[in-house]
């Protein structure tokens, strides 16, 4: 395979596309969307998240230090890309989208409803870049919805049709998953019997 | 919607899942698989890697400051999975798997041959969180396959087969996208005119 070469972009795909919510010191609710978030640790949990300095959710964000990640699903594709292109500074978007809203557990910024998983965070650095400053912020909970959970109480967020960002398109999730996390070291097992 | 409330996790999904190459000071190389990445800022590009100081790509990237990030396609998923378990202590993973290396255009780190894209960091920042350290690096360089740009040199991503990782699986991309980035403002066009 032969390739070409270019100058450094953000080439980095598929990345998560998410809606966060956050609310400033007046109480005033915004909703914007990010694609540039990704897992900064696991224990414990942190994620990071890029925001411009222009946005206003990046003022709401800095006054209280606090927001929610919601992971939208693909019905709401359409409200995603909504809240990422419109500003908090023209319109109320959660009004506009008939996005509704529910307390979040530990943190003041609220949940959409609509969205069956909340990452309730809490700022703990901030590191300006360039174009973005990035957040790093503690998951302080989650919050799932009822229907994605089994008997068992297990979690299936293959049932939940959240969606990637892609070189400026949006993608849902193949139905079907290639493998599970170690599937390429487990030994086969065929009528209850390890193939060797 | 009701949701059930459940303490903070590593719930951010779906994720990239990239192959990262890197080059100690006596020339070694080795491979391992992560999920935990993101797009950290855009100018200048900036990518975050988060890595456990007990992996031996951690010791190779620390000493070289570089590494490459390669985008691997769904036919590679084994191969992803395969370096996500198992450690360049104990093997040689670019022999084990078949994986062939090329010269990276700016950094020492090789880039993997078989993988559509490959972006070449340079490390700026190393943040330790916890369990993992948070690596910032600017991409000096990316390199595309030659198959993936059209006449226009218009690069088509749709086509590479990425994956994404979600939840403790890896799953495809949809082949068709759910929308383009600004599709829900822009107004319809219908045989030439826009429609009211």
């Amino acid at each position: 395979m032969t390739k070409k070469v270019f100058k450094g972009s953000v080439m980095l795909n598929p990345v998560p596309v998410v809606l966060i919510t956050s609310k400033n010191k007046e109480n005033k609710t915004n909703v914007f969307t990010v694609a540039w978030t990704g897992t900064a640790c696991t224990k414990p949990p942190i994620i990071s998240v890029a925001i411009r300095p222009e946005r206003l959710s990046y003022e709401y964000i800095k006054e209280s230090m606090e927001f929610v990640v919601n992971l939208p699903s693909k019905d709401l594709v359409r409200q995603v890309d909504f809240c990422g292109v419109r500003s908090g500074r023209q319109m109320d978007k959660l009004k506009e989208l008939g996005l509704t809203l529910d307390d979040a557990s530990i943190v003041n910024a609220p949940i959409i409803k609509q969205c069956p998983v909340a990452l309730e965070c809490k700022v703990t650095n901030i590191i300006p870049l360039g174009s973005h400053d990035l957040f790093l912020a503690e998951v302080v909970a989650i919050q799932v919805e009822d229907r994605l959970m089994d008997a068992s109480g297990k979690i299936h967020l293959e049932n939940a049709d959240l969606i990637s960002y892609s070189h400026g398109e949006y993608f849902p999730l193949d139905n079907k998953a290639l493998g599970k996390f170690g599937f390429s070291v487990m030994k086969k097992i065929k009528k209850g019997k390890p193939v060797k």
